[in-house]
């Protein structure tokens, strides 16, 4: 907590205020310093809870990023503005920007309304960096009206992605066998806007008939958002002043009939998990050598797992350890 | 704690004297009762720290099971116990046992050196069950001489196995892409033995190549395992024995050079994690209404995630939480 408490006070208030330089090196702190991470979240947390969180989830090569630019063309005519957290692990990597990365970030650079910020994908296979959810708190704190966070979303991904934002995008395009990994992968169950992308290609209509098909599997009751498809194409720029609506319309379906409160406390709860577990985190210096020794002990069956937690949840507390 | 002082403590002598029936229960109840298992795995705790632990990884449909019962078959003529955990997320489930379950259940049934449980998985994404290592805890406790643990080895799979076993064999068959699968799954710079299995099929011994060139590009140091390459055919039964002196062989490496005692310390820093997690889940009953209200609060932006996690710790620890 110490180190940080003189320069990142100021960052983070130049950032709520909407500097865009202290948001780009706020951004770089948190993603690469994860001891100072907690402390600055929290700094962040009270000025957050006003952006509408998006994911945009989808395959490799459904060209979510430039989807995404041209989706931040189409807010940003309207006045709005959005940032953009780009998580795609398989993007062949160059100095931890892709060049998916650079062409977007050439295109959308010059507009002050769009943030573009990729996470540098560090081979992880547990899902989503926990810096995922931090710069969207960021963001959102800086006063962005939207984040959208980006990402393949596999399984786990996927789950997560939903724990953390009001609306999830699923992106697909014409291609043979979609539909059928679509229903696979579960993502049919949680997305809320289903974007056809490419729609200049052939097979985009069957693509967009065979989501309804799936779609009237489970129907929505009544009261219950009726997911939408919106055929898009960066080719001819159709769609995109539809799927801004359709965002629109999604969030305030959420607020009109108080969906929105019940995802929020879903948010909420899923920020608390993830604070418990970057507190009990057995990575922190000040407890290094407590972890040494319990894990000793451990091995020698010495003491039993759950005593070992308690000594060390005891100390991580800040409280004298029971041995 | 308290309700499971009576029956378990009974049961959980006679699963250490080796009692198979006890055994059964005591697997059920720590797959179905995750508030139960931490006590129970606390119990058999002591007990554990002997069984070689053997991670069996490979793609779906290389025959990890049967390979399994011919391994078992070999282990027990040679006077050993062998225990199987099986995780295969994609067996088609019928009632909670798949069909491969059962054919191999019949083989091995008989055979009381040779205890096999099935997981009923859950459609997790996100990795293994956390009931996987308690049954490897319950069969180590129980005596066995061996506990495999069988899974398909998807990359967060494969990352935890890693933490839970001393000998990591990955399992591969004849077939175009494998080796260049294995390179792009990470997954052979885990494996300490390769099993080429249906090696009476056509193309085995190009695979076994593959693998020896893929593991000459990162040689092993001088006084580093050597990793084996095993082919093996359930078909004519050759490679069970030599797959067994191979496992053997891989523990009296790491016995002799000091190694095994950092893989056990490992093992035990991963058992601390997880009872760690296990004591932080908000899904407790005594803790839900104040977890319910710090998210509440959170949402409201009323607390700082920092806060809220300390608050809910100090509980888990029961004591007075602060607000």
């Amino acid at each position: 907590m110490h180190r940080i408490v003189t320069r990142p006070d100021e960052l983070i208030q130049h950032a709520v205020a909407g500097n865009q330089r202290a948001i780009a090196r706020l951004a770089t702190r948190l993603e690469n310093d994860p001891l100072a991470a907690p402390a600055i979240a929290s700094e962040l947390y009270p000025h957050s809870g006003r952006a509408h969180v998006i994911g945009i989830t989808g395959p490799p090569g459904v060209g979510k990023s430039s989807l995404l630019a041209s989706l931040a063309a189409e807010l940003s005519s309207r006045g709005k503005r959005l940032a953009i957290v780009a998580v795609d692990p398989s993007s062949p990597r160059s100095g931890g920007a892709t060049l998916g990365d650079r062409i977007r970030m050439s295109e959308s650079a010059l507009d002050p309304n769009v943030f573009v910020r990729s996470l540098a994908s560090r081979d992880r296979s547990d899902g989503l960096a926990p810096s995922v959810a931090d710069l969207v708190l960021l963001f959102d704190a800086a006063g962005y009206d939207y984040v959208a966070v980006e990402t393949v979303g596999s399984g786990q991904d996927q789950l997560e992605i939903s724990d953390l934002v009001h609306t999830t995008v699923l992106v697909q395009i014409p291609g043979a066998g979609d539909s059928v990994q679509l229903l696979k992968a579960g993502a049919m169950e949680i997305a809320d806007i289903y974007v056809v992308n490419k729609a200049d290609l052939p097979g985009a209509s069957r693509v967009s008939r065979d989501i309804r098909m799936i779609l009237s599997l489970s129907p929505s009751g009544p009261g219950e958002w009726d997911p939408s498809i919106v055929p898009t194409s960066v080719v001819d720029g159709t769609g995109f002043g539809k799927l801004a609506d359709e965002i629109d319309a999604h969030y305030r379906f959420l607020e009109s009939n108080g969906r929105l409160a019940d995802r929020k406390l879903r948010i909420a709860r899923s920020e608390l998990k993830r604070a418990i577990t970057r507190r009990t985190s057995l990575d922190q210096p000040d407890i290094r050598d407590l972890v040494d020794r319990v894990v000793t002990q451990l091995s020698n069956r010495e003491i039993v797992p759950e005593d070992a937690a308690r000594t060390v949840l005891r100390a991580l507390l800040h409280e004298a350890p029971d041995r």
